[in-house]
């Protein structure tokens, strides 16, 4: 780096020949004219004007508000996720707008105008509705889970292709000799879709039979998980499979429960292990759902909240994923590893 | 009423010979002298100045923002009142600043402070903490379940008494013929407290003696519980109750735990009753813990926030107790009614 002066939004502003609201507006993502557009663009490029940088310091009246869009908190992985968030934000002087949007896209839109409008200085969003179209380039917005197309937006998850790939190895390190997936997903893409990739990896590493139920989360569940079993039970009312990577916790004890209604055993006949690391009454110290591969959900909102107000938002990774890591859970036979 | 014209905030500055300023701190509970306070008080009084509806009216600048007190979000429960109080609000136009107090008092009094500071239009507060002396009159405050100590102040809950009285008649009706009660409580005063009278009240209606477990919410609540059940197993191991009415649905889910690891089958040996209503992984369809008194959570929430922007805050009841009812969980036995 030399120490020649840095440009100022007000050479941009000179060089483009235009406003300069409307350099800021350009900056914060908020429509202006092609033409305006690209001279403003032009100008930042010839002056190598740092716009995410000093995007940040426009906000002279910041707000200190983040919000968070999550479907809802009966949820208690969603639940916790906002409980971390608050945490991190507020060990930063910030507060927290919680949104719960299930069912409401116009919420999600409403929050991601006060962000543009620097109402709020940015967003957490964990969500699962068709809301794309509605961000904005420079919007300062940070992402769970889940993926924008033609959207550069920094992501933060979970390793969910390294903890597929783990609970079916922690599956066959148990004994199973034929485990099963089973997956109900949204429609829209995420990096939980990993998992599936992550299982379909493992089988072909480990020589097994891909095998498994996946579409699209319905409330037919529990009838496609009947219908499932029973597709996989010999004359003799065995079963042809003795293990179970589920999709998430709630799958995993969904079918943790349809298996015990039939009459089998576990994890004697089926070991199950799910996906999040959800435990009852939201205690640290409660016991899980299922054994499962658990979501490291305190550090993955750290990160949420340490990308959204980085200073400099050229170093922010577009992706972060964060490593998962097995925890008994009752639903799996452990034969060295004390029960948590 | 008389068609005589109200009297405004300036009529009440001119009769005390103060500011408009001063009356509006006095209204908003914020610190004056004590001369201007009792100038400003003795005008309201003589003018028969509606304080409490215009004070809401004094805000041009409404933030249109409330924020919500609570312990955390781990907790289904409170996670649950938490995305109520959202929608209820969402509905209003208004949003929720989400403040998730868990073991630190400075982050109540911050919010309180921005409530008498106008910066939001009121607070929800379901709250164990000891922040009673930082809560002003006129603060525009509802509590959930908390009770302060010589402060009027717009309370909401479930009709505890009647939960508690409730749990044993159900019990009672299921067959039981020595119910006792498990209760760790908080060290401050709320309605929940009203369980354990509704559970007196109960043993006397009935004739049965008491027999019960309570002390301070604490770590060692397994070994009390230990403790307890020890005490009660007669020389042959059998146990001297056969029903349990539990303080919370997490109370009567570690014992039900330590019962069936100690060997007893439930419903047969024994019958757990617990209260909250907290359904497994949030989901409204989804199995409850245990067989519960159930707080209507929704109606609370809505009921909160109906208070809470009342236009009148006169008309406003001291105390809103809704009623609770009770839902089979699996831990009762129920010849008659159908399970959830």
């Amino acid at each position: 780096m030399t120490s020649q002066k840095a440009s100022t939004m007000k050479d941009v502003a000179k060089q483009a020949g235009v406003a300069l609201g409307t350099v800021s507006k350009v900056i914060n993502g908020i429509p202006v004219s092609e033409k305006n557009r690209i001279k403003v663009e032009n100008a930042i490029a010839a002056l190598h004007y740092e716009v995410n940088t000093y995007a940040r310091g426009l906000k002279t009246q910041k707000s200190n508000l983040v919000a968070l869009i999550i479907p809802n908190t009966h949820n208690p992985f969603f639940a916790s996720f906002a409980d971390y968030i608050e945490g991190a934000l507020y060990k930063r002087g910030m507060k927290l707008l919680l949104c719960c949007a299930d069912g409401i896209p116009q919420k999600e839109i409403d929050y991601l105008n006060m962000a543009i409008n620097n109402k709020v200085d940015g967003i957490i969003a964990l969500t699962y509705s068709d809301v794309g179209k509605y961000i904005t380039p420079g919007l300062p917005l940070v992402v769970f889970d889940r993926f924008f197309e033609n959207q550069v937006i920094p992501r933060v998850a979970s390793d969910n292709f390294a903890g597929g790939c783990l609970a079916i190895e922690k599956l066959l390190e148990f004994g199973c000799r034929h485990p099963v997936y089973i997956r109900f997903h949204s429609v829209f893409p995420g990096e939980s879709d990993k998992r599936r990739d992550g299982y379909l990896h493992a089988c072909k590493k480990y020589g097994l039979e891909p095998d498994f139920l996946d579409v699209v989360d319905c409330d037919e569940k529990l009838a496609l998980m009947k219908e499932f079993l029973d597709r996989h039970k010999n004359p003799d009312g065995s079963l042809r499979f003795d293990g179970v990577f589920a999709h998430t916790d709630y799958h995993g004890y969904l079918f943790l429960r349809l298996l015990q209604q039939e009459g089998f055993c576990i994890p004697q006949d089926v070991q199950i292990i799910g996906f999040d690391g959800i435990r009852k009454f939201g205690n640290e110290d409660g016991e899980l759902f299922v054994s499962s591969i658990c979501q490291p959900l305190e550090q993955l909102s750290e990160k949420c909240v340490e990308i959204l107000t980085a200073p400099n938002t050229q170093t922010v990774p577009s992706l972060t994923l964060l490593p998962v890591e097995y925890r008994y859970g009752g639903t799996t036979k452990e034969k060295d590893i004390a029960p948590a």
